[in-house]
């Protein structure tokens, strides 16, 4: 009988070990002698999570809206297309979920594309994402993307450069065909900071019910900081256009970050009982373009 | 331009209609007084919810074990299917969530079928299930499944009798025939009583933030009470056989039947690293065969 | 890239070198002396080709018969399958061509699956065929079947024998089921005898338009030809019931086949505007149960 | 039971009375006067059809390429893709069929897509087309394609002007970035005249093994042949470029016409094998870009 091959978990303690030898020094440093709630990187607005009451309340909030805006979706048949990206850890799940979590799950789609298959790596690239796209009243939310190939395609040596370069001239045109045909795209690029990663990377190797979450590709990635920033801020700078804008969002506080994904989404949409004002206004501190981006 | 139909919900309050004019008295008054944490249903062998800490600490504990039988599953390439089923807000999600937590959703997969498309109402009733049947190393989880025919269908008139009664014929056939292939089949029946039912549905019609759990079927159903009493007594006799057992599991408290479940899809696997005593054995009060199942 | 397995063809004159080397001399005189039209085979009922032009006369006649089968099927939601099995050059193809011709191939489908995938070699046997059975008013044609298990998987060892005990306890009740939800199921075994099959693989070997239609399959099965008729015989056996019968064809000539393959199609259904009487009745002699099966 | 409309065939001899009554004079009497083997356009350059011995024997020759080309394409990976476009009866079937008939169906695909579900036309245009587009090793046949947008579904209103101005604003830039990812695209225009098309489109009529073949949007593009004319004649022009030119062939005589397909998808692919001269060289006088195309 063909079997699965062995989940790859729980990789023997791989991550502790790169804690303790060979993340840089300020790393582990700033690991080490955090508290609970502290927020890691020191070009943050914000020195530490934001009060949970508080977050509670506006997520609730927000996810009122949410149910305005499927309504509307639904009812118009607009169609929607959510691009999460980031690095592993980086939070795309836990806000994919709360933005999900009041919405009819045949309205708001989660795709998350396992890697490619043989064939499929010989097709056009864009293909089996296409094959996804929503149809009217459809919000179509990709857990990963296009995107892959511009960063861990690139630093796994997964597609070849000149692979990567096509990618390159066709993402805007193909995404810009996607705006003209009336498709809503928002792209998120989740960003954190190399301690924050490496915190998050230690609680899932220590617990067990969260193992899972973690890959092969999440362990060889941890020595492969700099290759991962410099993908990134050239995937980040080429794929910026106006037809389908990058937002950047500083991902060190979950909390907050969650938020800002959902008044981003919300955007200024005009659905039926839109409140004049959302509760508070963008955190433009953690939340814009490409420039917001840090590499710490 | 095809839009997708506007979203049934909110239903105009027809719930609490419901709750207010024709639910029986009893019923009514049962939810009336009862506080928070009470059970509604007399014939429950527990009279208040179980402890939150002590429920989540066993959880906790047989996610563990539930990661470890999803190793097993992976390196033998075993299989297994999961069928859910029950009234609306029996909590089948609920259950269905806390289980697959834990578990890598390439592994372990949810499968909830829409309504059959026109072309799939005359095909071979079985058809859309087979196609989504696990392959090695794979769970698959039917939230509701196959007996639709013997129940909801059945209630709301979405099947001929004649369709029903081949269903009847060929149900145990097609599971046995799944488990001489060597597939592990669980089926669930998650039993909840009225007063229990219509608290959650008003809960959830209050709650914007659930509402789109409630659809037609569920405000249709409200008064279908006795009717769905009856397909479900006769679908239990009829479909429960050595291949293919029924778990009934009483389901008046969330928290003691996602325990109840987890427990018994553990069941007896031989699976590396199963501890002699799982934590807590079954509570045969409340998980036991269809001799369990009450109607009140 | 990934590219495609070389195609297998031409296989440097195997089948030559079969039949000049390893073909049993009386098979190998057979196919030496018989000139074009002759039929090689002694049990067969008759010695030569039927001629040419009473075959296409009579085509035609029973092809306007399958344009108003085809109104039936599409105006009463009637479901058909047929299954194609027979030995490799024993004519389905060609049939099957026949068959489809004057149809709409919206409605007349012909599925030949490819071999399993990894992944669904670990699936239950029968899902992937499932897959493709017909809705109202379609109809299916295999070419090969879930027959395979029985005969070639069998004969080269791609199952194994506990695999194919399943099978047999699995098929006829799988074919019942299809039955009572009244699915027409027409079940036809090509039957050539070795020699015949020769000159056939010879043809196709010489002629370069042909080669596309050999695989390594039918190379390795030319050494097999006792393998393959016990397999066969068995399989007959095993798997004919009321449900389900076989039809075998004795099909050293290809236009007797055809034409008795259509006119067992249009079999005894009430289609309106059917003739008294088809173009002429069933050949007995070359169309009947698994008796009239010859191994020569 | 759901069951399918009714084919609409025969149509009550709706293509005689269009013949009889509305037809052009000069379409009639060009039908009218024509002997059997006659070519009907006089802007044609051969005034008889090819003899039909030479067509055989070029054909056969031409398709002994194919199989060349075929074992170049799987051994290199390569991809094709062919777009075949005309009018009804143009000949594209059976131009498709001669080009396949030496192929291996699994490396030589035919793709005719049936008219969008009410889902996909509420998606992204391409979005059907491309999940059908090669893997490495493959040709995909379109018989009809994404230009029903520029044509047919302009001529009977499937779409808006505005659909149908997007479309030609994205289709060029869709081919080019397939040719940019490596498929050989290659674009047929067959081209008929009015007075063949009624000949033809008359002969499926009259026989009822045929009658399968046409559809109620032949039937009402009778008398749209000036609409048709002017929506290819634009969709030649705005769709022709380097990355994918429009190669139309005069269609009036099917023998030539297939002869000259098969030709030109051999083009000048350095297959193995290949010899110095294909059988006769590429016949410009039938075969080249949108200035040949004729309206008559
Ligand atoms: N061999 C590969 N080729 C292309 N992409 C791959 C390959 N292996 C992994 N990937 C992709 O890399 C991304 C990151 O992988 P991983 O960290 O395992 O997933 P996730 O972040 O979803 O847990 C995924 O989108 C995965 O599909
Ligand atoms: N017309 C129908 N025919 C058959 N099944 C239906 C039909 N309408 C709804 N159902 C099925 O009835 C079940 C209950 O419906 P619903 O309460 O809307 O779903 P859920 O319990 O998942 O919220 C679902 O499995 C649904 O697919
Ligand atoms: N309602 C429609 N919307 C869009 N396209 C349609 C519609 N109806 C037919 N078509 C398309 O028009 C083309 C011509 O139709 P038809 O003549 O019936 O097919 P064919 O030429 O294959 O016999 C087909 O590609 C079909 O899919
Ligand atoms: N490895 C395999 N496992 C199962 N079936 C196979 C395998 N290889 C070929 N077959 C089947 O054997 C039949 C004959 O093969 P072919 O002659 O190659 O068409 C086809 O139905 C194939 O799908």
């Amino acid at each position: 009988m063909t079997i699965l091959p062995l989940p790859e978990i729980p990789f023997d303690g791989a991550i502790s070990q790169f804690y303790e030898n060979e993340a840089p020094k300020a790393v582990r440093k700033a690991v080490e002698n955090a508290s609970k709630r502290d927020i890691l990187s020191d070009s943050y607005p914000y020195d530490r999570w934001m009060e949970k009451n508080a977050y509670q309340d506006e997520l609730k909030a927000l996810q009122v809206e949410l149910v305005k805006l499927q309504h509307w979706l639904a009812a118009s048949g607009n169609r929607m297309v959510l691009v999460f990206e980031g690095r592993d850890t980086a939070g795309k799940g836990g806000a994919i979920r709360r933005l999900t979590e009041p919405l009819n799950p045949r309205i708001a789609r989660v795709e998350a594309l396992p890697k490619p298959t043989d064939r499929q790596q010989t097709q056009w690239y864009f293909q089996r994402y296409i094959e996804r796209l929503p149809a009217a009243g459809e919000m179509v939310i990709f857990d990963r993307s296009w995107y892959n190939r511009g960063v861990v395609e690139h630093v796994f040596g997964f597609c070849t450069p000149a692979q990567r370069e096509l990618f390159f001239r066709q993402v805007r045109q193909f995404e810009t065909m996607l705006a003209q045909d009336g498709i809503r795209l928002v792209k998120f690029w989740l960003n954190i900071g190399q301690a924050e990663q490496l915190r998050r990377m230690l609680a899932r190797e220590r617990d067990v019910l969260k193992q899972w979450k973690l890959s092969s590709i999440d362990v060889g990635g941890l020595s492969k900081w700099d290759a991962y920033s410099n993908a990134i801020h050239e995937t980040l700078t080429r794929s910026h256009h106006d037809d389908a804008p990058w937002t950047v969002i500083r991902a060190e506080d979950k909390y907050r970050t969650r938020l800002a994904v959902i008044r981003h989404v919300l955007g200024d949409i005009p659905y039926p009982g839109r409140p004049d004002k959302l509760p508070r206004g963008v955190d433009t501190a953690i939340c814009g373009g490409p420039a917001l981006w840090q590499n710490d």
